[in-house]
């Protein structure tokens, strides 16, 4: 029988990592957080209440581990993290990058102008060429996944590098409860989805919400 | 008492325009579809179940009875049209652009760079300064816009050069039954919409359907 699946989520004490990593948890995997501060990271993660299936490690040991790895750092680190990274990835290891090139200078949010177009296509230029880089859970706010006993009822947008990767993508998404997965296609399309992102936020913004998220009306089936 | 709010719709006989004037007229406004070839258009609105209600007129002469000014032509087309109208505005009037700047060459959809880095700005830079410019009715697919009889059963996104355009804009997606109509701020946010709409292709192209639109969840009130 082949051993469980380990995902590593790096940032996953952060912001949107943290609901992440224990929705995976709750979803059977082998879950390991990525953190620059491993010991810091400890004491967040003994606090969860599933925290104690849940190990951390620094970046570069969880990668070294890991089948999935997930970038759920603030999208001005994944340059340096994945410089500090690279050598460490697994052979057929998948990289999901959930991420999104906004910032909130001056209470304002923007996009970030970002050369390679997309957060997704940003990592891709930055992993080893055999590692698949996919881009999903990057609409889901993150005051809706921290709260885990709550099903996240909304859909998903994946888009990856290449079929393989897309599939490892799309049953990882399926994997969290209330979550439907919708191809997308190329990674190119993470641009549009990370505009989604950005929508969202303003929609939170405007409406004094924190919990904006999409479904799609007229796609009859999953995926 | 007011006379009814008159809308041209510019492009009105056209693949995304016939859908928004015949559900205008559903709605009770006055229609006014205009055309570069009003003979041609003529012949197309009389074809339709409700087209003895709707007027047809050359687009500088319909923009020059319209309250409201709906842009439904391809996004090409936007610049030499605008050249031709711009000085037929009445004052008072709103611009609402549902274009979107996407491209089909080689069957392969892609998003055009757009200077002013949306539709809804390129409308903006050349209609007159005291005409409002606002932004809705871009996520719809044509192809369920055009069942008029099917109710949407979908969001909508708005946004706005003012308030006072944003409100006007609003207002009228609420005319259209089976939409909610959602706030999402300033005109430039346009951006974000257009790449929602190149999604909804993305989507309907991958999954062979022709309908997918979107539904914002955990928004509780219209807006």
């Amino acid at each position: 029988m082949a051993a469980r699946s380990t995902i590593a989520v790096l940032g996953g004490s952060g912001h949107q990592g943290r609901g992440l990593a224990r929705r995976f948890a709750q979803a059977g995997m082998s879950v390991v957080v990525g953190s620059r501060d491993p010991i810091r990271a400890r004491a967040i993660v003994a606090e969860w209440p599933a925290g104690a299936s849940i190990e951390v490690d620094a970046n570069a040991a969880a990668v070294a581990r890991a089948d999935i790895v997930v970038l759920a750092v603030p999208f001005p680190s994944i340059a340096p993290l994945l410089e500090e990274v690279r050598s460490y990835f697994l052979a057929g290891a998948l990289v999901v990058d959930v991420t999104v090139p906004v910032t909130f200078s001056g209470g304002k949010m923007a996009m970030l102008d970002v050369p390679e177009h997309s957060a997704a296509e940003h990592v891709r230029a930055r992993v080893p060429e055999l590692i698949g880089v996919a881009g999903a859970f990057k609409t889901l706010p993150a005051y809706v996944l921290d709260d885990v006993e709550q099903p996240l009822d909304c859909d998903e947008f994946v888009c990856g590098d290449s079929e393989i990767a897309r599939a490892r993508a799309l049953s990882l998404v399926r994997l969290i409860t209330g979550l439907r997965a919708i191809d997308v296609g190329p990674l190119a399309r993470a641009r549009s989805i990370e505009h989604l992102t950005a929508l969202a936020i303003a929609i939170n913004r405007r409406h004094k919400i924190h919990s904006a998220r999409f479904r799609v009306v007229g796609l009859a089936s999953p995926d």
